[in-house]
């Protein structure tokens, strides 16, 4: 099968001194592999001229493409054009259209437009310019000894409009693909190894063009199959039958049959029911409000979320008896079934959820230590279920896994609802 | 200057497509920069033998330090054990204290112990195991040829604990580490090419060991200063001056003159007035409270907050009235005035902060096209400012910009109140 191989160079010492979490490999990446190129490597390097370009001649030595991204700002430390014509042997040359969009650019917001701005509009002499509709600093293609290379801005939302208009019709114009498929399906309340158990043998009786990986997070495990082939229809059957098995297989865990997050299965589940959901959220602080309104559309089924981080906004928003509060605590069960009972009710919707724990680093006791956490599920009708967690890690952590948790619990719920 | 080089190898299918964002190399970065080793390299490699060793040995030939995450475990895609093992022509051993740690781990958790875990207390014969508190894969320490490889668990929480148990112990016993002095400062509301214009003479008259960085984000950029050399106290002290030479260049956009978030820079000045803030978020949908209740001890300036995302909580629960949501809309001037005010009353603060608009995709009008956010501030002293902004990424940057512009206002209206 003709695979064809691409390298991911970033640019930037922020990414070496870690201030900088690398999002845009991962969605190139994903773009990438949509079209059936391969990502065989990806390499962060400073903004040192000699390890641009000594990167630049290690990867071109395996890879069919190269994408930069990176270092194309208007600032000193910005160095990769000088680097491309290094690398090129060529010369910097001025592209009109390019300094045309950094004025317009400029012009729209209002802003002084400076040499410094202009200075965007110059690129090595042998690249063809992909125009940027989202920015000033041009998208760059070239060509050079079969290898083609394309250096994309390191502003996430500019890397991607020139991967979408740029860099993937590119390469669909220059290379032949094979055809990729990937499916896969999210488990919740099983750990990896009990999942290897379970599936071993149909992981083992797996066809050679088949590959399943196993991709765990707090409380969950994503399971992908992901099949190539030059024949695209055969591939796909051939992946979507292993897929069946392998639904069949971790039923009883299986949150959703496709790449989707627990929180998308969730407001899916809402869509298709015609309901809606609020939550009442104390240790997770808005946590699984944020999840849930970053979904577009999830204002269909989601009508908000009340954050009591103190006593007094239970008690006066979410009318969580006083007494409740304090003979129990507000981690206890009764504080946390009277939230979700009361925003239910104060927000009108069909469920509710509601989280009360100590999430640390402070605020643990003996009785109730860092990572003690209560979680609801309500009902209109009056049923509610609540539920204890012992969680035992940082404040991160322990967020994320009850944010996971409670999706899991009010989706089960509004499953077994609906059985009743 | 003996500069220690080191390199990340992180390992995993999953961040070559781009199902998993790498955030391990960003902390490993981190935590190496803090003790003076400088990271020349990142490189991400698949689950493959062949592409294991040819990395390893690549970087090898350039590092002094090698960092590799992932592979460890117990499923069949895990396969860094066995190409460490060949890598170093050597045979798995069973490490005694690391198999205990495996039945330790099962037994609290009451989970039965299968083959495939025990497995996990085997490792290279050559390898120092670095016990892992978190976790069953155990962390494994090589001295080769005069450089350093250590393996560590791809599971971020147990790849920190090692980090610091393990590695970076090793790594000061092992070299002659030099001093590197970071000083950072969080400038808001003025572009990148502006700033760069403004200090220009001062990072050209940089003495050589010091360094200038430009760390732009939506609405903010971060300006680092990075020394390095053998002597501690004269860096510090070179960094230190210069640091407050930036500073006051920088002095009207000034946000905070250390490495921390626009939120954690409110919620410290909060806490310094011992003052509280609540907030009403529509179209930020729990984005400000979550950023604000990561912050460890949040809970001492911040109430909560009520994310209304339909009209019927703005007025429920928010009191926001039904001719000004009929007649003004609920993103408009009016709207978010109205729950800024209520929400203070409410959660009985000093201020308040509210957000409305259109985040995308859909939803926009001629006369209110997505990117359209109205934001609110209020004292409980009744002074509010209201303030429009029209952005034009996606939602998940409408969402980004709207909350750190959000933070900006607040802090200028806290720092203006305090003036009056």
């Amino acid at each position: 099968m003709n695979q064809i191989n691409a390298s991911i160079i970033t640019i930037g010492d922020e990414l070496l001194i870690g201030q900088t979490i690398d999002t845009n490999s991962a969605f190139i990446a994903q773009e990438l592999n949509k079209i059936g190129v391969w990502v065989m490597r990806r390499v962060a390097v400073a903004d040192s001229h000699e390890a641009i370009l000594n990167t630049l001649s290690d990867e071109a030595k395996q890879a069919d493409i190269i994408i930069i991204t990176g270092g194309l700002g208007p600032t000193a430390d910005d160095i990769t054009k000088p680097a491309l014509c290094d690398y090129f042997n060529t010369e910097l040359r001025e592209d009109e259209a390019a300094t045309e969009n950094v004025k317009t650019i400029f012009q729209k917001s209002g802003r002084p437009l400076t040499e410094r701005n202009l200075s965007q509009g110059l690129v090595p002499a042998n690249c063809i310019v992909l125009p940027n509709a989202r920015g000033t600093a041009p998208g760059m293609y070239f060509q050079n000894d079969g290898v083609s290379y394309f250096s994309l801005p390191g502003v996430p939302h500019e890397m991607r409009g020139l991967m979408h208009s740029g860099v993937v019709p590119k390469i669909k114009e220059t290379f032949q693909l094979p055809a990729v498929v990937h499916r896969t399906l999210l488990t919740a309340g099983i750990g990896e190894s009990f999942l290897a158990d379970r599936i071993q043998d149909f992981e083992n009786a797996l066809p050679g063009p088949i590959k399943l990986a196993y991709l765990p997070a707090y409380g969950m495990v994503r399971l992908r199959l992901t099949g190539r082939s030059e024949n695209k229809e055969a591939i796909e059957q051939e992946v979507a039958k292993n897929f069946e098995e392998l639904k069949s297989l971790v039923n009883e865990w299986l949150v959703a049959d496709e790449d989707i997050s627990i929180q998308e299965a969730v407001v899916k589940l809402l869509k298709e029911r015609k309901q809606t959901v609020a939550t009442a959220e104390s240790c997770t602080g808005g946590a699984i409000a944020q999840l849930i309104t970053s979904i577009a559309g999830a204002s269909a089924v989601y009508n908000g979320t009340v954050v009591s981080y103190s006593n007094e906004v239970k008690e006066n928003i979410l009318g969580v008896g006083k007494e409740t509060l304090q003979q129990y605590g507000a981690v206890s069960e009764q504080t946390v079934t009277e939230m979700a009972g009361s925003v239910c009710r104060l927000m009108k919707t069909d469920y509710a959820l509601a989280t009360s724990g100590i999430m640390g680093p402070d605020g643990g006791s003996e009785e109730k230590p860092v990572g003690t956490v209560w979680i609801a599920v309500a009902h209109k009708n009056g049923k509610v279920k609540a539920q204890k967690m012992a969680f035992r890690f940082d404040r991160f952590r322990n967020i994320e896994l009850t944010t996971h948790t409670a999706f899991n619990m009010l989706r089960r719920f509004i499953m077994e609802e609906e059985v009743n």
